[in-house]
Order: C-alpha cells, then structure tokens, then sequence
C-alpha cells in the first residue's frame, strides 16, 4: 500500500495559498448555470507509484476529473459504465441530494447498479459552497481508483471570512497494489492521516466539510477518510528553499514509508529537494492529540448555525468486531449490516416490505453490563438489512461508541460518513458513554456541522441532526473495507414525501 | 499462462478407459428426472499451479463441479452470484435449449446478466446424450475459472457402439496468472492440443460433441476451445510403469512448458514418476497434420443422420484481424461484432427495434478479390451488432473463410461453436473458397454433426444446420479473448415462436 497525492510538486510564491477551496454560505441572485458533463468509466493501466496496475478511471484519469460549480448550479452528469462484467455507482460525497434522493448514487439504497454499457444520469443541485468529493459507493470500487473533487463555489462578490491569494487542491487516497477483489477477499484498510510538518508553515483550518470553521491554526493536521478541509498555508519562509509536505498513516501501526509532496517557492525548480529530511509528525497512537484536535474543529462565530435544544430521540450504536461463520465482520448493536438486492428507496416507495427486514433494527445496546476494554468473550453475530425509520423533520441524536476489537487492548479509528444531511458534532468522550450525564456537557453553543467524524478508539462521539431531507440514506464508516464488512446502518425518513423516483435507477432486485 | 487438468493423477489398472463420457442416441421409455442443483458463484483463491490467484468458483471449486444426468432428464440450476460488484451468466455449451432459448445463458443475446446478489434459475432438458461442458458466457469470467463439465448418459439398458471397463473426465482449461481484467486490457488466448502421447498406448476416438464418431485411433488428439471428445484407452501395457500424459499449445508458437499428468497402473503409487521424458507430440505449427485429423472425424456408420441435400442460403464468413481506433480486432466480413445491452431475444421478442442495428448482417465479402495471403492494407473496421435473420427451419451452409492476420505470413485457427444447434461439417479446405467449385466436394454421405469446428490458417470450413429451434443464437470463436474482441455473429430464427419469456432475464438496457 502506498499513499498519492493528486497534484505532486505544489507550487508557492511569497503569498498566501488556501489548501482546499474554501466557502460561505451568503446567497446572491445570480442565474444558476447547468454544468453537463460526461463520463466514462472504465479499466486502464496506471502506475502513479510506479508499480502498474488497473485502475478503475474517469476519462482516462485517476482520480477523475475534479468537478468545479457554483452554489446553486445544477450537475447534470451521464455516467457511462465501460467496465467489462461489472456495475458501478458514484456517491456525491457531501451533497445533501435535496429533493433528488434517487441521485444519492448509494448502491442498494438509493439505486441499482449501472450495468455494463448502460449510461445513468446524474442530475442535482449542489445547494451549498464547500470542498466535497464523489466516489464509488459500490463494492470496494473506490479503492480501485473512482474517486475525485467537488469544489462549490461561493457565487461571485460573496465575502469570505479569510483571504487568500492562490488554491490547491489535494486529494488524498489510498492505493493499493492489490486489485479490490483480492482486498475484498481480506483486506482491511487503515486510516490516514495528513501531517502537514510546516518547518517553518503552520496552517490555518477554515473550513471542514463545507461549513466554516472558528480559526485553528495546527502543525498536522489529522484527516479521516471521507472528510474534506480548507487550510490556509502562508507562504512566508526563505524563498531559497522547497519545503517538505508529509504524509503518514495513523491509528494503526503505519508499515509504509511517508508519503512526500515538495511544496515550491518560485523560481526554484519544482523538483528541487529540500534541505532536511522529512518530517514524520505525531506518534501513530497519540490519541489524545488527535481526540483534542477534533475537538478544536467548531463552527466559525460569524456563521453558527445552533442546534436544536434538544432531541426527539437518541439512538446509541456501539462498533464491534465480530465473527460470522468464522469471517472477520464488523457489527453495530451486535447487526452486521447487508444491503439488500432491491434498493430501499425503490422498496419502501413501492411498499415492497418482503425485501428487506421489517424488524426495526436495535435502538441500543447493553450498556450496562457491556466491557468496552475486553475482547468479546463470544464474538459470533448475525447479518441483517434492517433499518431505522425517523420521524420525519424530528431531530436526531446519534451516539457512536467504541469498544475493543478481537485483538486484546485494540480499539481503532472509524470516520462515520453521513448522507442526505449534515450533523452537529455535539461532542467526543473517553470511555463509555453514560446517557445520564455526558449530555449535559455537549456543545450546544457553535458546533461544527459536517457530513463526516471520527469514532476515536475507545470513545464515543455525539451527533445531532433534523431527519428533513425526505428518502432513505446510509450512515456508515467511510473506511470502505469497514463498511463492506458490515459497519453501516440507514435511515428512512419522509420517503413518502420523495417525488416520482426515475425508472433508471432500476433494473435490480425485484425492480426489474 | 499454465495448463491445467482437472484431474491430476489417472489411475487405470488392466482394463480399458473411456476418457470422457461417451454417449448413444438410442430412446428408451424410461422416466425422466428432475435435477436441482444450487451453486453460488464467488470469488476464493486458489492455486493450481502452485501461484496463488483469485477464482471465480462454483460452490468453492474450480473448474465446478461435474453435472451429471441420464438423456431426457431436466436440470434446474439456481445460480445464486455472490461476486462483489460483477454479474455473471452461464452458458450450457452443447445443450440445444429446444423450447428453452432464454436458458442458453448468452449475456446479451439470451438474457441479462445476473446481478450481485440475484438468484437466477437455468431449467432445460438435456435431450441428447453426450460430454458436454458449461461456462460464464460473459465477459472473460471463462478465463476466471468459471467451467466445468456436463455429462449426460445414455438411457439405462443403452447399448453403445463401444465397449470400456471405466471412465474419466477431463477438462482441459486455460489458466493465467494475471487477472481476467488485465487479460481484457490487452491479452488474447492460443488454442490447446491435449497431446495423449501413448508411449505404447493409443487413443479411439468415439464420441466428439455429443454424437457418435466411426472410431479414429491417434496417437494425439487435437482439441480445440470449445470441443469435447470421448476417446477410449485400452490399459495393456506393461504394468510396473506409470505414464506420461502430456499436453501442449498448437497453431501458436508455445512459451509454457508441457502440461503432464500421470496414467497410473495399480498398484504403482499415483505420483512414480514414469521412466522416459515427458511427450512432446506434434510441431506447433504443422498445420496439414490437424486438418487432416478434422478430416478424419465422420459420423459413426450406424447413427448417420444425413444433412439436407441442398442449402436454402450460403454465408461467408470472412475472418480477419483488423483496428479500431488503434485498438486491435477481430472482423467477420469487416465488421467486428458488439453486443447490446438490450439481450437480442427480448429486444426481438418485444419489437425493440431502436435497440439493435437492424441493417442486415453482411452476407458475403468480395471474395473475388480479396487476398487472404497478405496483410490488409488498410486494417480499420467499424463495429456493428447487426445480425442475420434465418428463415425459421431453412437450411443454411455457412463458409468460415480464414486470412492472414495484421503479422505477415500468419494466419490463425479459430474453433467457432454455434449456440442452440448442431451443424454438418461438409469439408475443410485450404486457401479460398470458391463458392463454385468446393460445394461439389461435400461430404453429404456420413458428416459429423458438431457444435464446434475448428476454422484452420488460410484455410476454410464449411457447415451446414437447419435453423429449426425457435430464438436468437449467437456463433462466435470460441476462444474467449476473440470473441471479446468481436469475432462473433448472431442468427434470429424463429423468434416469434418462442414461448413467453422469463422475468427473471430482464433487468437491463431497455428491459428495466
């Protein structure tokens, strides 16, 4: 496994760049355009390590085509699959999909595959400026390489909270020299971390997952799989020297060298090697650290948009690593989770209840009685497709809570990814959660909204959200080997409220 | 690449041995059985050749296991697919599928491919007795490991035109190192010899593709993708040896080793080495030497069905190697064929003519002045899903015409098998076909019936079937990586004939 980034050789004068493109959420009256793109999937040999393998591309690219609208501009993308013998689906990471639930691009929730040869579209708005990312929610095809950028644009004359002279934009993702079928057969992936070493730079986050963020200014900065930052990086140190931008796994024990960027001062030569050596960053297993930098991550004072008060219900969902048959799964509440073959979109609009399970799926666990330090004395569970069903606009409480994997004095890292809405990140604990008395600290005050956050190990993380976008949505650790081996759940909400759904996203299940 | 048995070690004693099955045509009132079967189709790794590389497997095996019923029973086989993101169909090679055209299992011409997770039902009747075999029509999944064999007996209380003490089976397959998708980047498959060098032993031909053959006895036998023989092997030698049996590649220049198994004598253990080298058989490239074994294969004396006298229709089949867009093809008369994504048999069945070219397939190529001994001057050819409609129940001759391919001085053997029919073999012949004189010389007293021929370099080969079995049929080169390639076409006969489809086919294209 080694790590790439999308653009190597960053580029710097002596003036400010932003890392990412950041956004606000100010609204002008100006006539959103349709950007209508065309896309073609497909094999192709690539070596960015230098090691050839395929790789699934977008127009011949790896990662795809970055995708740049602005707020209120409708996407409008034909997707056509040229892979040989396989389906394919593409999530717009980020994007809420309102009234347009049906263009999730959510394998088995909101859609059926694409089949070879066929070309789906993709039509929807991108309702608020931020950077976000699309990939495949399908199999493990994200790893083999479908994946890229969307950067939503402020519309033209808004006031940012900060300024910035340049932008760049780094996409970091893993790569394998396995193919995704051998990982699928039982590999797992760890997660990353970007650290950023400034020797001299700091960098400032204003923006995560398309909200903006109080200032923090941080030497590394830890990003879990399925998040997206804005860093302001001052480009103020002796124009002589290139510098060094570094990469290193966290959260599990790294077993590949640092991935290396040179960021450049003009005119130095692009390739031109800096003076020291590069810089590793935190410790792997520094938790704390990386738990208190979550927590530095609320929302800018200008731009709160406050939680409700309080919640109409709160669902409690404890991660575990489990057994089935004697295959590694991963469980929430003791429910490995499966998709069904019939898309639940297409299902519940159509009263098909004999397709998935009908038992609400568990509000909680015991935990009471349950160890979060001790390996699960009996590890077996079960499968199921079974759902959560939410009043519909009624607000939402989502307790994530860690525990110890099947290794003893193991407990691991998982970024949960959200879809169709953003929540408030009310708060991060150690231990386990008590119901009594952890909500009484949460911060009610400016949470940061985002579409991802991390579990971290042996934790828990409180989430608030308004279950208002009507249609059926995954919720999920974004870690895809993680949620292919069950970490995953979905919500309903509304789904009566969704529109006439497109006989495209058929063709699967029992939608044939 | 490697070769592979499907059984390795054979063991006889002092008695004669029918390899693969061999078979009769005679009826006998005897009650006919239903078998299920269920497999599910999934990715596992395994190591044949000792390399460990991922499989597509029935029930965990690879080649699958061998289907075994007696003539006239019925098979239903419930193909659950648990690939990740691929879909799958599968093809009953040999079986006529006589009221059964959407069980054939050709993706694109019969049915849409079978989705991950979907459950799909094969049920037909196995009306002739004979070695037949099955394999993923779709895509390279062939290549992956999806195969294996068909043995359908003759009645109880059948008397055989031979006579043998025991049988084994073997499946000869290719096996790559690289994957089905690097194959589909760029590979293309050489046809096999399974060389039976006797060393004192020698084989008797009795059975090719389902029907009797007036026994030929050879030292090697000549077998090409997509054919299957019985031979008959008497056990007389001297019986404090194991021997070799071997097997190379022909009509391409070999870069593996020979493939070896041992014919072991009881009470010799299974793995004594026998006391010479490994067997080479014949040269690579002696080319008169297998067209002259063709030639040999004649209806057995006593089961000769003669073919119709005279043809209703005669299309020539030009096959050459040819580009598009710089990529390499196959061509039939130029053009090189693609498949729909709407299957033929639903689009036809239902009057989708938007879906398909309904441009006739072309008839003939300018056989006047085509040169088939030199290299196209101009390669490039368009692809086309044209097909050629067949007056239900006429009599068609079709001529394979082979040509030098883009290499000077090269031209290839290609086995082309017919879906949903046997055909005669009315004559093998080298260089041109000329449609006035070589008609004349026509075996119309005692040809073999086949579904698979061999087409051999800068030669021809002429056929003749009675489009009687109502439904859409595809005739392509057997050889996985050509056809992928376009080196196939479709004939429609009939098709307002067939019963009512099944649901269960639909599901893609325009079929959602």
């Amino acid at each position: 496994m080694s790590s790439s980034f999308s653009h190597h050789g960053l580029q710097a004068s002596q003036y400010t760049i932003l890392f990412f493109l950041s956004i606000c959420l100010a609204f002008f009256n100006v006539e959103a355009k349709v950007h209508h793109l065309k896309w073609e999937i497909k094999y192709e040999f690539k070596s960015p390590d230098c090691f050839k393998k395929l790789a699934i591309t977008i127009n011949g690219l790896t990662p795809g085509p970055t995708v740049t609208a602005t707020q209120g501009d409708t996407l409008v993308i034909d997707v056509t699959n040229s892979l040989l013998t396989e389906n394919v689906a593409i999530h717009w990471h980020g994007i809420r999909q309102i009234g347009t639930p049906w263009s999730d691009g959510t394998e088995g929730v909101t859609q059926c595959p694409v089949q070879p040869g066929d070309t789906f579209t993709y039509r929807f708005v991108v309702d608020r400026a931020g950077t976000y990312m699309y990939h495949a929610h399908y199999g493990m095809q994200r790893s083999a390489g479908l994946n890229g950028l969307i950067r939503v644009l402020v519309p033209e004359g808004t006031v940012e909270p900060f300024e910035y002279d340049d932008e760049r934009h780094l996409l970091l993702n893993d790569w394998w020299h396995k193919s995704t079928y051998e990982q699928a057969a039982g590999l797992s992936s760890p997660t990353f971390e970007w650290v950023g070493e400034p020797q001299g730079h700091i960098m400032t986050i204003v923006e995560a997952d398309g909200h903006y963020v109080e200032p923090v200014v941080v030497k590394n900065l830890n990003i879990y799989s399925g998040e997206t930052y804005s860093v302001i990086v001052k480009a103020d140190q002796d124009n002589s020297s290139n510098y060094w931008v570094a990469l290193n796994v966290v959260s599990r024990k790294p077993n590949t060298a640092t991935g290396t960027a040179i960021l450049n001062y003009y005119p130095n030569h692009p390739l031109k090697s800096p003076p020291t050596v590069a810089p590793v960053g935190a410790l792997w297993n520094d938790t704390a650290y990386r738990v208190n930098q979550s927590k530095s991550i609320v929302s800018h004072h200008s731009y709160i948009e406050a939680p409700p008060r309080t919640t109409d219900r709160t669902i409690i969902l404890l991660n575990t690593q489990n057994k089935i048959n004697g295959h590694m799964k991963w469980a929430i509440n003791n429910v490995s989770f499966t998709l069904p073959t019939t898309p639940y979109l297409i299902a519940m609009k159509n009263k098909l209840h004999h397709v998935f399970s009908q038992k609400p799926a568990p509000e909680t666990y015991d935990y009471e009685n349950y160890d979060i330090h001790t390996v699960l004395s009996n590890p077996n569970t079960s499968s199921s497709n079974s759902i959560y069903k939410l009043g519909f606009s009624s607000t939402v409480d989502i307790i994530l809570q860690n525990a110890n994997t099947l290794s003893p004095n193991n407990s691991e890292t998982h970024p949960w990814h959200l879809h169709g809405h953003d929540f408030w990140v009310l708060g991060f604990g150690k231990n386990k959660f008590d119901p009594k008395v952890d909500p009484k600290n949460y911060n009610l005050v400016n949470p940061i909204q985002r579409n991802t956050v991390p579990l971290h190990p042996y934790g828990w993380t409180a989430l608030r959200f308004s279950a208002n976008n009507p249609g059926v949505w995954a919720f999920h650790c974004h870690i895809e080997a993680h949620f292919f081996m069950g970490m995953g759940v979905v919500f309903e909400a509304g789904v009566e409220k969704v529109g006439k759904l497109p006989k495209s996203i058929r063709g699967c299940g029992e939608s044939k």
